[in-house]
């Protein structure tokens, strides 16, 4: 089962391979853990949760990693890669702050869109584990640094100075994040305004819009 | 107990009253029966849980309410009054639709502050009963009239016409609503720009100027 096809179907409702052999590379196993964790939350899944959506023995999984916290690290380390990548690209390292900021935050939204699952399952992170406590320090750090890239453009000059820049980050994460909880990517539909399921462009387009322009003409 | 002292501490880490006595009103039983919720999720939430953290027996609170779904009801409803009730108000029928765009954001965005465990309540309900079925569609009802009000503000010229006013409203709302993940309202200390816990003035104001001015100078 190629990975790409696993979001396409809850986990919990596949039915498990007839022949139970285990044809898993690390990253399916990983995608179906995913859906798992985020069906039923993390700390509400068990090996026996993931054996079964998986369709392969506990011990098979056991193959493949330690234990559910590591398919959590792996999982959780895919989104917050995906979303320090951005950091490092040229785009946002290089020219006025005000552009690197913009970079970043189409950037960050197209990283949502396309490891959906992955940035789900970190935004619902709690902390009551080793690897929950990781991951949100990780996002904190992410935070602080788009922080700082905002506070730069602002004594730039190029964005309004009559905002805490720590709250206009966590209320622009807030929007951009607000996303994974009714996008579903439609693969095979074209994009149709008529249709209210906005593609993936337009929605990164209207994000950053809204973030710098705002609603008025 | 006052109900306004209940959300100070989580309900579940506070002890049984010894007296065991139920000298609930409803709107004390209901706010403790909302931490539980919240807490615990509705779904994993049992009469039992709510006469542990209400510290009354089931029977007690067979006394006030026929069972759990009507604890969700009342405190969705208590949600859903305030966020209609702003729809109903004067500066959001009369006037310019900008207008009165921007008063129902901010109104809102105060709601959500003043009635933060009930609408963090709203916000997280899934589906799964009548009650959360009923709480979902009126709450579409809700984004669909604030989706109307922006379509008549771009009509009037006011606001920008490339805008999608349904997915623009969704990801305002995301904003918003994204302010439940870490207010902590704090009434004993004052504000301070410093403290990193933005009051709720600041909150409001800072979403009203970023949904129509943006970032930008």
């Amino acid at each position: 089962m190629p990975a790409e096809a696993v979001p396409a179907e809850p986990a919990a409702k596949r039915s498990p391979r007839p022949s139970g052999r285990d044809t898993y590379t690390p990253e399916s196993l990983l995608a179906v853990a995913v859906e798992v964790f985020i069906e039923r939350g993390y700390d509400g899944t068990s090996m026996e949760h993931l054996s079964r959506a998986a369709g392969i023995s506990k011990s098979s999984i056991y193959h493949h990693v330690r234990g559910k916290e590591e398919l959590l690290r792996r999982a959780t380390a895919r989104a917050l890669d995906g979303l320090f990548a951005v950091l490092a690209e040229p785009a946002a390292r290089r020219g006025r702050a005000v552009e690197r900021l913009e970079h970043v935050i189409r950037r960050t939204a197209e990283v949502l869109l396309a490891e959906l699952p992955y940035v789900t399952l970190l935004l619902r992170v709690r902390g009551n584990t080793r690897t929950e406590r990781w991951a949100l320090e990780r996002r904190r750090e992410f935070d602080r640094r788009v922080a700082a890239l905002l506070r730069e453009a602002v004594a730039e000059g190029d964005l309004r100075a009559d905002l805490d820049a720590r709250l206009a980050t966590r209320l622009l994460f807030g929007m951009i994040n607000s996303v994974v909880e009714w996008y579903r990517p439609q693969p095979d539909v074209p994009s149709d305004a008529s249709s209210g399921s906005p593609d993936g462009e337009r929605i990164t387009e209207t994000v950053v819009r809204l973030a710098f322009e705002g609603l008025r003409r």
